[in-house]
């Protein structure tokens, strides 16, 4: 008799689904299809050409100790170099001790996850907010709930609403997250001054906020914003940064800092999760700060987006019906697009992929399921003269869906900033 | 106001506590010590020569695909290497789509817990088994029960006896998790009959099996036996296969292969864990793979445990006082060894490490905290001659700490193995 694995699954695992935008990105394989839909950083933003070196460097000159087992918190001499980054760069002390080497934030997400939620614990996050990490805090079973956003990211006032109206119902949530910086998938970055608002109000709540943070020193015009954590005067944030969108996702080294009681659990759950991050990769990186090749990068790599994200606003400018609007998004991968209300961009996806022209539809990204007439463009990923292409195209599918519906000026009632 | 994050803490947090054993692994670090404690691939057995050229390779001609994100699934020419040598060198029947890449196979013992384990759900072992294991399904707050094992593996009576206890109570077990050839920490292989025997007890429980055989390819003598999952014709085997012990853990490149039901929500549970596997790492084994390199390496390392085994055997049969026992694994890392029933290996530690000699004690592994006298010796990592210098200190201090205890004839009450 054949074993039947399904009866065995746990709730968890009744809980993962596939997750829509995922199917959808195995379908646009076509070599004629301008995609617009992924959040995948450009290859010519690798530093292959010195990367060869470093990688041959690190195993004839490490490779008894890059090719093996690592600790679990990680490399000490990369862990040390991070601490000392996030100093000069973020305004965020943190020691060696701090620091904890994660497979991708991905899995810091997850750590965090199962070291502080239990079935129906209530966490909260911006609506819309990045899909990957309402995907991980499901899978142990959280209750999702979404705060109101406008152009600035969430709104103090809605947070604290929400968290009146937890604490009435005697519900404690167990963690805000944000992406304050460069937004997935609104591109949106919270001002100074709000998000002071917002950790005075975590502060009064005594709640802890998770601050995800993988785009941060993609900036490409305007003044930086310090992240929540340099604020963070009461260890109550979290802070998660990455090595994949500023010099390659292929390491899958990504890194957190937590307050030191939280941080001991965290390394005993990765330890139970993969013992520890891939040591080569970590060498990887930690040489190329080492030889100061990072920092030197990642002002190449800011040109390069600098540069697409220009095309990219160019084009819907002079291409995007006016009944549209958008963001002109300060850093990052992404720029946010709101449809008029009575359009539904999953539809739209549909004619566009006919048309060899790709995006993500928005709604994934709400908790609540909302913004059914929203969509994220990717700007970092597609040639130069695709973008302007790729734009012309889907405006020609917004156009012609627009002209199919005769009440088409409805974009006064959009609630979603 | 500080947080205090402990007040956040998941029931799985608060089950996730340090291994006594991997706290004192963090010890070892003086200079004159000579540790047969870890469970560490020599660095003498990474083929370093090759790797550095290799490594720049993947980098120069595969660069934009190597240091990018990756699908979940793994990267579709390694997952297909890999599914083709296990047909070749293990006798299973797979396909490229039963083949899950994961980050080490410690991910993949996660990726199951997470899918098959709720809360107080039952999950039989080996007794001893891997600490690793064990570590991961409480930290997924299972009830680890450990099946009575002998010098060729578990009981099969002891596991009918278990399951029809288990069906009284109304409960069934999860799966039943075992490390058939090679076992750490015991080294045991479990014969080809008494494989067959717990297949068949399985089938008629309709119980499923996790298979983990990080060490299957390391055989120094004696006749291979097939993998309980090449026997599966009844789709109730998981296999997790490992690159850490056959080319270099650093790179955390692991497999494995499940019913397709089971295997899609595994796809689903890494992507919330950790999107893909190190890009770079899969690269680098499937090039190390497609160059021939693999194979041949085996051989080589085969040779050096092969002679650090028989160096370890010898000294411990000249040194060793006669009231031990040990057995003579065929493969592996790990000779596990009994002392007289009165005395505790954890005190002979205490000592052993005063002489600078280090080993681990056997309690940790067993799920019911039984085996005070019981210890395990690795013999992959030590230099040749450190093997026969650590055997003789070793010796001494335990001469000296049964001179101690003027009964030190016990060892007929032994009860493991």
């Amino acid at each position: 008799m054949h074993l039947d694995t399904r009866r065995l699954f746990s709730a968890a695992a009744h809980q993962l689904r596939a997750s829509e935008i995922r199917e959808l990105l195995k379908l646009l394989n076509r070599p004629q299809m301008i995609s617009f839909a992924g959040g995948l950083p450009n290859p010519a933003a690798f530093p292959a050409e010195e990367l060869g070196d470093l990688v041959k460097k690190v195993v004839k000159e490490h490779g008894a100790e890059a090719l093996q087992y690592g600790p679990t918190e990680g490399y000490v001499r990369l862990r040390n170099a991070i601490a000392r980054g996030m100093g000069e760069h973020l305004s965020i002390a943190a020691g060696v001790d701090d620091v904890l080497i994660t497979t991708g934030s991905q899995q810091a997400l997850s750590l965090l996850s199962t070291v502080l939620v239990d079935p129906g614990d209530v966490v909260l996050t911006a609506s819309p907010t990045y899909l990957g990490a309402m995907l991980t805090f499901n899978s142990t079973l959280a209750r999702v709930e979404g705060v109101h956003t406008d152009e600035h990211g969430i709104e103090p006032d809605a947070l604290e609403a929400k968290l009146q109206e937890l604490e009435k119902g005697g519900k404690k949530p167990k963690f805000l997250y944000l992406v304050p910086t460069f937004d997935n998938p609104t591109g949106i970055t919270i001002p100074l001054v709000r998000r002071r608002r917002i950790y005075e109000i975590a502060s009064r709540f005594d709640l802890l906020i998770i601050e995800d943070d993988p785009y941060g020193l993609l900036r490409y015009e305007g003044v930086a914003v310090p992240p929540i954590k340099a604020l963070d005067t009461e260890d109550r944030v979290v802070y998660v940064g990455s090595f994949s969108k500023i010099l390659a996702p292929g390491f899958r080294v990504a890194w957190m800092t937590a307050p030191p009681a939280l941080m001991s659990k965290l390394v005993l759950a990765k330890q139970a999760q993969d013992l520890c991050t891939n040591t080569f990769g970590q060498f990887a990186v930690f040489e190329a700060m080492r030889e100061n090749l990072l920092f030197p990068h990642i002002e190449k790599i800011k040109q390069l987006y600098h540069r697409k994200r220009d095309l990219m606003l160019e084009a819907v400018s002079r291409e995007f019906p006016k009944e549209l609007r958008w963001n002109r998004p300060e850093g990052g991968l992404f720029l946010w697009v709101q449809l008029p209300e009575k359009m539904n961009a999953l539809d739209l996806l549909n004619k566009a992929i006919e048309r060899n022209v790709a995006f993500v539809i928005g709604r994934p990204f709400f908790p609540d399921n909302r913004g059914h007439n929203t969509l994220r463009m990717n700007f970092s990923y597609a040639g130069d003269s695709d973008i302007s292409l790729g734009v012309q195209r889907l405006a020609e599918v917004i156009r012609s869906e627009m002209s199919r519906d005769p009440d088409d000026d409805s974009h006064d009632h959009v609630d979603v900033f």
